[in-house]
């Protein structure tokens, strides 16, 4: 059987991580925690020698009908009791008892959901620490690279490239450590039965659960969490946090990509990739976009996963039912987001020629800051603030540069030359590179951070 | 080609009204564009006699691969590029002129969203109606079998179920009216080329748009809209209000389908429907909660297409592709809330034996108010207020019907007998059916409105 | 009484519309609707003579204490019970029977709000036909002033800004209409008592709604809604669409607007709007990222309305409470978008010039189709296609036009020469004005179906 | 000045927290700011000595016109130019280069947002430890008190109230301990300046940081994150996640306390606390349906601030003025809800006669399970499957209690007598308390974990 929904018209865009979360991811997971269940029982001497191992013979999605389950799941509202006859009528005899017992319909689906998050959590974050190494790269190389700062998509005051990249780097990263957090102490097996008291295994329930947990390699929680949906929303909220640095680093390439700032470009990558036949002057920002397209979807899913918490009592009558699809889009979409992320830093170029000519096409006026506090030591703060001031109206009135404006104004030059202030001095004032503050300084900070938590990383894995 | 979407593991559940919106129907949905434009333009003339029809022969969605479309979406952004390419080579030469000229891939995609949504509307509706005739059906039925009111989830004072039913039978009826509407005036072919001005078919633009939405059968609209996504949020919007009346319906039969209330069942049906093997006694609502399951992810999807309509200038960069999977899912869901909602007032039984019975275990204090109007002309307003109050206070301290806790009062015993008022004349009062208002006004108000919606349909179809 | 929520940090930015939806205009709608139940009671004969008057005359908002009535409102989940006290208090005591007479809390809530939406969609309406009126003008104006379109913000072929313009007003008037719809016919008294029979007025029930329903100015619903809750969605949608028209909007100015690109500006109006003091240079597009501030609020409040519309059997258990700040903030911010978006449209500022300065900057590239178009009939389609091709990549090398690109290619300009074809040909192919397809007839289409618009308005009116 | 939004008419049901989020606050929390960075730059040398003193003597929000400055607030669109322009003119002359220098308006309000939470974050955890204990109290009085456990709504097997509230009791523990999380790293004090590079301050920009955050009590970040909002977005979610802690326990209570199933009651508290004077029977569950009312607003304000945490480049357009309103919502309402739900669980009443009786009603089926086990071992599992679900059907359809059913057919009761089996053994069988598995265990263990949760705290507090 194929993940049928890693095959389709939107798949290429929105189902591109590691990781499969379609029917096939589903299928196997629920068959992988039929099979630790079985594991678990014959541990605990609940099931006869060697039904766990047949039982996990047996639990391979190729060998299921997915569509014919999908089917009969109309029966029970969900899939579960069907798979679990399919799945009794695959193995021996005396292996059956330890197919799904002492477990409920929810145990399943819930670990199975637990199940797919872990792999797509290990991809995701793999991703992210690739886009971060690249963001990384992109810090260092251009440190000391000036560009205009924009605010309210206006230009103010300069900035680095350097520090842009480094701000990319650093979200990515705490969305990553969150999302190991997740991974680590986020995510539980689910084992209850019926209404969570595993009444049906005696006194055995909390030892199953113990080795259930094992089996499938999931953390045990301290109560089985049916109704308690946090986990989900921790979760859901991790995936959003990624999403979220993702979006924020596409936003940015999209606006400094565009035709006329031309800071950024994503990489050529493959020869028709972002081109238009029709106007081969366009260089669609593809990668980008996509990112948006998956990013933006996260906080509907969010608010979905998060209005569905609300469980009655010992099992939801909808709620439940509303968290399956939502939550598996909201996986795919952030592995697609971080799998796209990683590939646009990874090609992304920039411009530095272009990023200067951009600011010098201000005129000065984005230092008018610098160039009033340059001023003030020799003519007073605030005749210097209003020098500064009726320059700067003049240069945006004439089109002329700042130091030009002040210059071309008698008034002005006179009191700049009766301080001795050159033509030389106001232009050194309105030099971008003279007023960037602590820009390499956080570029430095965020890098060691990086590294840090990268090696970090390293030892601990 | 199946339409993969519609066969699988959740797809019983959640996709189950009459029309597909997964990868075989959008595919099928952009080749029906693509052959009404090439229709359209040999109408216009500016395209080869025998172009259309050798387009629309060619544009069977079984021809193409989804699967290898969506990889090479991977190109562009979408893929509708790599549609036309397969699409040209599977018409003659002299007809490939007419393939997708004038077009750009958000014309395709936007039409061919339109067309789904229009099979989707004429199924909802459909489903719809039968909802709410059979809702109108019970109201008839029931228009005298009182039962508790209740509010905040505590008994209140008596209601029909007539009218409880009438209820959900109005909401029914004002969603597919608005889905009706949007379906007759809220569609409309988009056609505008790279940016909307139709640039590249000179002054023909125009008469191709009138007659593409001719031969796709979809209103023209006054400007392309590509960038201005209020016809999508209208059309989202309604599907949510069809989830809405849905879900409220939903809502209520699992609350008095509970096992201490009982009032209501869902149809046996299928005899594994809705039962456990496990726990014979169950009867589980299984439809309503899947109703639940699928109604509660509207106010998400809703909220990201809402977020999704800020597009920017002449395309959006992310915002228009956030939209395609959410409209499909909101589409895909409402359909099978309103089929499931079919189902469920198909096979709805009430149980009036226990409605009576539940109401009657309060003993006449949901009638507390009722019994102090009787009272007040004989023993003063206020006087009446106070020996009720006191009376159903000893009610629900001795577990006394009210009218009994009233007479085993000595004092308020007296007066009763003073004013000539007999056991008979208190029990009189807290007789639920005496006390329903205009309930059952109300009930026939309801279906003649029902009634005239009904016939104004039949008499414009 | 002050309304204090239209008073405070935030409220110059975020409640600017004309119509209060704060504490002093709930607390007027609530009396506003017992005033009207007891003008209606005393006209059924179920209130004194005089008693509708006297109710009103003590039904004034200054006369009352919101914040007593907040604190007395934990005792009951509402501030009704607490009001009627209070009002009951202020009238003669023969008129007090006709204070509340039949009704619920619920009644007077839900009748408020409906009040309140009333005058706030009379004043959002308003507003949004000033905004469109506005832009119908920048339409005309700028019929035929070219500029880029963009689509994923990059350079795409030439529009006009009139286009652009009638754009916004076609989504802004279609928004309008809506709200228009809503406003004749989506908004209702609610009245129900109890639990929607009104069994405490006997047969009365139905006769008093229809008088209450008169006396507050409200339409008569088929049943009371008080559980059917597309009403409140109907609305919410409504506005969430007007946030969708200004959003958009206020998204296109604030691209058009960055420094680099600079085609048009907000209106200076105050002098000190939008300005810096710390950075001279920047004119901030204030008006429109305060327009943003509040569009990009509605998704997530018509989320939260939609999710509340699952109200339980007669009387919801929280989804009601859900409700009554999430639209008291949509109203609130639809109003303030739409004021602002009348403000940012009258005084949005255009610049021709740079418009057209910003398309040549791109050396005819965005004509190429044109180009390619033009040589066809002399080349061959095929050739004509190559050659535009070659010139173009050509062209983004070596920084020059297009048409320069194919004339320094010694080749190209070979069988350009062959062919008869001078380089004021191919300037010509490459002027903007010249390959604007139909934004001229779109416009004129637009301005019309606006002023029908206006004209059935003025009628009705 | 009084906070105003504390102070009406819907503020005591949805702003009950200890802490306030209205005007008052967020004046305060803005000049605490200002104050903050006025003493850092005293401590860096960079104001005068006394300066900082003289500039947090003179913020005081009881000063201050929020009104006024609200107004000013549209000149820039936030209110924080005009609030620099009136602190300034409260302090000395030689204090004012204190005031704001570096600074832009987003590290006020950001950093004032940050001392909101941290004061809401403290009370909220505070609430939630008194609702976690209280429930703790419940789990340990409870942990045998029998009930149905409802799956589906529908009765299933039998739980304990103990475990129940242990259940609720465990949820809010973690959504405490998140909160812990978040206020000890998850704030930060913003300081960027005009974009982040803080220029202006030269090189003295990362040490004014470190003191800036040292006197305002906020961690520093790696980063300036005027534009990476992670951090309001997990704040965001961890305030939602102890919204769901307490909706689902508020959910389970209204169920729980429905007239017919009445296993708990809200405390009577306030004498006239949910009663209703029209029906005297009602004790409704106001406290309850007011935190659903709460909490079911925080996925809608979760999804607005996910989706506004996509920021372009050094300060968002619009996306930053969308969070304030918002995040103040969401701080306030889960306030109130955990201020709420300390209430609840302190009142909360249990009946376990009840509950017993409830189960009891259901005649032993919801133990099937039990009794086909105690049977296999006498007669084989195949046919004690077969006796026990003839017999359940029986008892439905007859109205009797299982073993009653089992023993009243004569096949059954012949094969029961044949293996020794009497009506005593049968009634073993179904005894809920034989067949609560690890209901008691669970138990323990989560009061172990809550007690392990509260030792930890008071060790490090």
């Amino acid at each position: 059987m194929t993940d049928s929904g890693r095959d389709g018209l939107f798949s290429g865009l929105f189902d591109r991580g590691a990781v499969g979360t379609g029917d096939a991811a589903w299928l196997q997971a629920m068959l992988d925690a039929e099979a630790g269940l079985a594991r678990a029982l014959e541990r605990a001497g609940l099931a006869a020698a060697g039904a766990g191992a047949a039982v996990t013979a047996a639990a391979a999605a190729s060998q299921f009908d997915a569509a014919e389950l999908g089917r009969q799941a109309v029966l029970t509202g969900n899939p579960v009791p069907a798979l679990v006859r399919a799945l009794s009528a695959r193995v021996p005899p005396d292996a059956r008892e330890a197919v799904h017992r002492g477990a409920t319909s929810q145990d399943i689906i819930d670990t199975a959901a637990m199940l797919i998050a872990n792999r797509v959590l290990r991809a995701v974050t793999g991703d992210l620490r690739a886009a971060a190494d690249r963001a990384a790269e992109l810090a260092e190389q251009h440190a000391d690279t000036v560009m205009a700062g924009r605010t309210l998509l206006q230009q103010a005051v300069p900035v680095t490239f350097g520090l842009v990249a480094a701000g990319w780097m650093i979200s990515i990263d705490e969305a990553r450590a969150e999302l190991d957090n997740v991974r680590a102490t986020g995510l539980a097996v689910q084992f209850g039965g019926a209404a969570g008291t595993l009444a049906s295994l005696g006194s055995a329930g909390l030892a199953v659960t113990t080795l259930f947990a094992e089996e499938v390699g999931l953390p045990e929680p301290v109560l089985p969490w049916h109704t308690d949906r946090q986990r989900i929303l921790r979760l859901a909220a991790a995936l959003a946090r990624a999403c979220t640095a993702a979006g924020k680093t596409a936003r940015d390439v999209t606006l400094l990509a565009q035709t006329e700032i031309g800071e950024v470009a994503e990489s050529a990558g493959d020869p028709g990739r972002g081109g238009s036949s029709a106007m081969p002057q366009k260089r669609n920002p593809v990668t980008s976009v996509v990112i948006l397209g998956c990013a933006r979807r996260a906080p509907g899913l969010l608010a979905t996963l998060a209005a569905a918490s609300e469980h009655e009592l010992q099992r939801a009558a909808g709620a439940w039912h509303a968290e399956w699809e939502p939550l598996s889009d909201l996986l795919r979409l952030t592995g697609s987001a971080a799998s796209w992320s990683a590939e646009l830093l990874a090609g992304l170029r920039a411009d530095p020629a272009r990023m200067r000519a951009n600011l010098d096409a201000a005129g000065g006026l984005p230092l008018a800051e610098h160039l009033a506090a340059v001023l003030a030591p020799h003519l007073g703060r605030l005749a210097a603030h209003d020098l500064v001031r009726d320059a700067a109206a003049g240069a945006v009135r004439d089109g002329l540069s700042l130091p030009a404006a002040m210059l071309a104004d008698p008034a002005a030059s006179g009191k700049l030359a009766a301080a001795g202030l050159t033509r030389a001095d106001l232009e050194a004032a309105v030099e971008p590179t003279a007023y960037l503050g602590t820009s390499a300084v956080l570029v430095r900070r965020a890098l060691t951070a990086h590294r840090a938590g990268a090696a970090e990383r390293s030892t601990s894995e």
